[in-house]
C-alpha cells in the first residue's frame, strides 16, 4: 500500500526536472530490476512489487526497502502501457568527471544530440552486447533516466556508465582517434579501426554539429547500395560497434 | 476543408481492420509523401495539405486529388504527436504471390512474428539502405501499414515491397540457403554468405518459432562480448544486412 502522495511523487519522476531535483529514477520489470540489483554503479532505494511477484524477489538481499503494492497502484506508478509487476526506485549516481585514462585501450561511443529515447536506449543495449563499456553524451542528448530510455536498454543501463559532457571541452583533450559517422568519408568496410578510439555519432536529423566536426580525426561512412536517404542513428551505431569489434569477434 | 465524417474516416485508418476494409492507409510528412509519389507500387488517392505547404506540392502531377485543410484539421487526422503539414491517403497494393525466381540472385529478409512497429519500420529502412529489395513477413508480424511502421520507414516503404506469407508454406519451397539468426550458431563474422539467400529473424522476445527452425539451413550468431542478454531485432537485422552486403560494399 502506498499513499496518494507517494504515487504522485513516483509519477513525477517521469519528468526530467523532478528526477534531477530528487536524484532518483524508476526501473520497471523483473529482469531490469534484477540487473540493477547486481549493478556496480547503481543503488536501489525501494522496490515496489505486486503480491504475485514477491516470491521471485526473495533471492534479493541488501539494504533495500520492499513495498507490496496492488496491481492498480503499480499501474498508476508505471510509465508503460502494459505495466510490469516490479518497479524499483533507483538513485542517480554522481559520475566523477571522465578521466582520459579510462578511455585508453578501448572503444567509446560518443553521441552528439541524440533526441529519441528509444534510439539512446537501443544504443546502450547494443554497446553492452559488443563490449563497448562507456557511452558519452553531449549535454543536449536526451536524458538517459527518461523511462523510455531505461526501458529500451533492457537492463544494459545497469552495466554501462553513461556520462554527459560538454563535447567542445572534452574532444580537444582526446589523444585517441575520433571516428566520426559522416557522409562522404572513408568506407567503413575498408577502415582499420585499430584497438582503441572514439566513435562519434550525431543527431537524428542533423548529424554531428559543425562545431564538433573539426575534432573528428577520420570521417567514416557506411556505404549505401539502396535508396534510403539515411540510416537510423541506432542502426548506424550498431554497424560501427560491429565493425570496431569485428577483429576481436572473428 | 474536410467534413467531420471524412476526418473520422481518416482517423479510423489508424486501426488495421479499417485499413483492411477500405484498402487504404495514411502516409505523413512531405518527404515520405514525395517518396510515395515516385513509388513503383503505390498509388496516392488524395493529398491533404495545409495552405502553407501548397507551393511545395505544386511539382506534383498525375491524377491525384489535392485537398487544402487547416492545421487543426490536419492535427485531427494525424497519428503523430507533432503532425506534419502533408498527409496522403494511399492505396494498399494487392501483391501477387511471391514467385521464387523473384528471390534469385539476391538476399531477402524474412521476419517471423516481429511485433514492434518501430522495429519493423526501421528494418525496412535499413533493408532499403543496404539494397535488400524484398522483405517477407509471417502473417502474425505487425501490419506494415500501421502508422508507426510507415513513419519509421522514413519513406523506404515506397521502395521496398513487403509481402505477408505463411512461412510454413513458403520456406519448404525455397532452394536458396536460409540463414537463421539464432543463438549458438556459426559466427557471423566467419560466415561466407555467398551471393544470395534468405535471412530469417524472429520475434523480439521468443526468436524464430520452433516450427520454422527446421527450414533454416545455417544457424548464424552475432557473437557477444558484453553482457546484454540479446540484441534488438532491428539491430540484429542491421548487422546481418551489413555482413551480407559487405563484399559488395568493400
Amino acid at each position: 500500500m502506498v499513499s496518494k502522495s507517494q504515487i504522485s511523487f513516483l509519477k513525477s519522476l517521469q519528468q526530467k526536472k523532478h528526477r534531477k531535483e530528487h536524484g532518483l529514477f524508476l526501473v520497471e520489470g523483473l529482469k531490469s530490476v534484477t540487473d540493477f540489483l547486481q549493478s556496480d554503479f547503481y543503488t536501489i532505494e525501494t522496490i515496489y512489487h505486486t503480491p504475485h511477484s514477491a516470491p521471485k524477489m526473495l533471492k534479493v538481499s541488501g539494504n533495500i526497502k520492499f513495498l507490496e503494492v496492488s496491481s492498480s497502484e503499480l499501474e498508476k506508478i508505471s510509465s508503460l502501457s502494459t505495466p510490469q509487476e516490479v518497479i524499483a526506485l533507483v538513485k542517480i549516481p554522481v559520475w566523477p568527471e571522465i578521466q582520459l585514462q579510462q578511455l585508453a585501450g578501448k572503444f567509446t561511443l560518443v553521441l552528439d544530440g541524440v533526441q529519441d529515447p528509444g534510439n539512446l536506449g537501443t544504443i546502450i543495449r547494443t554497446a553492452d552486447w559488443f563490449g563497448i563499456s562507456t557511452v558519452i553524451c553531449s549535454e543536449d542528448t536526451v536524458d538517459v533516466y527518461n523511462p523510455k530510455v531505461v526501458q529500451a536498454t533492457m537492463g544494459s543501463l545497469s552495466r554501462i556508465p553513461v556520462h554527459y559532457a560538454d563535447l567542445l571541452l572534452l574532444l580537444p583533450k582526446i589523444k585517441q582517434a575520433v571516428f566520426g559517422a559522416m557522409l562522404n568519408g572513408e568506407n567503413i568496410y575498408q577502415t582499420d579501426f585499430g584497438a582503441e578510439g572514439l566513435v562519434l555519432l550525431g543527431n537524428e536529423g542533423n548529424g554531428i554539429r559543425p562545431e564538433i566536426q573539426p575534432f573528428i580525426s577520420r570521417n567514416i561512412t557506411i556505404p549505401q547500395i539502396g535508396k534510403a536517404e539515411s540510416l537510423n542513428v541506432a542502426i548506424a551505431a550498431a554497424v560501427f560497434c560491429s565493425e570496431v569489434s569485428r577483429n576481436r569477434l572473428k
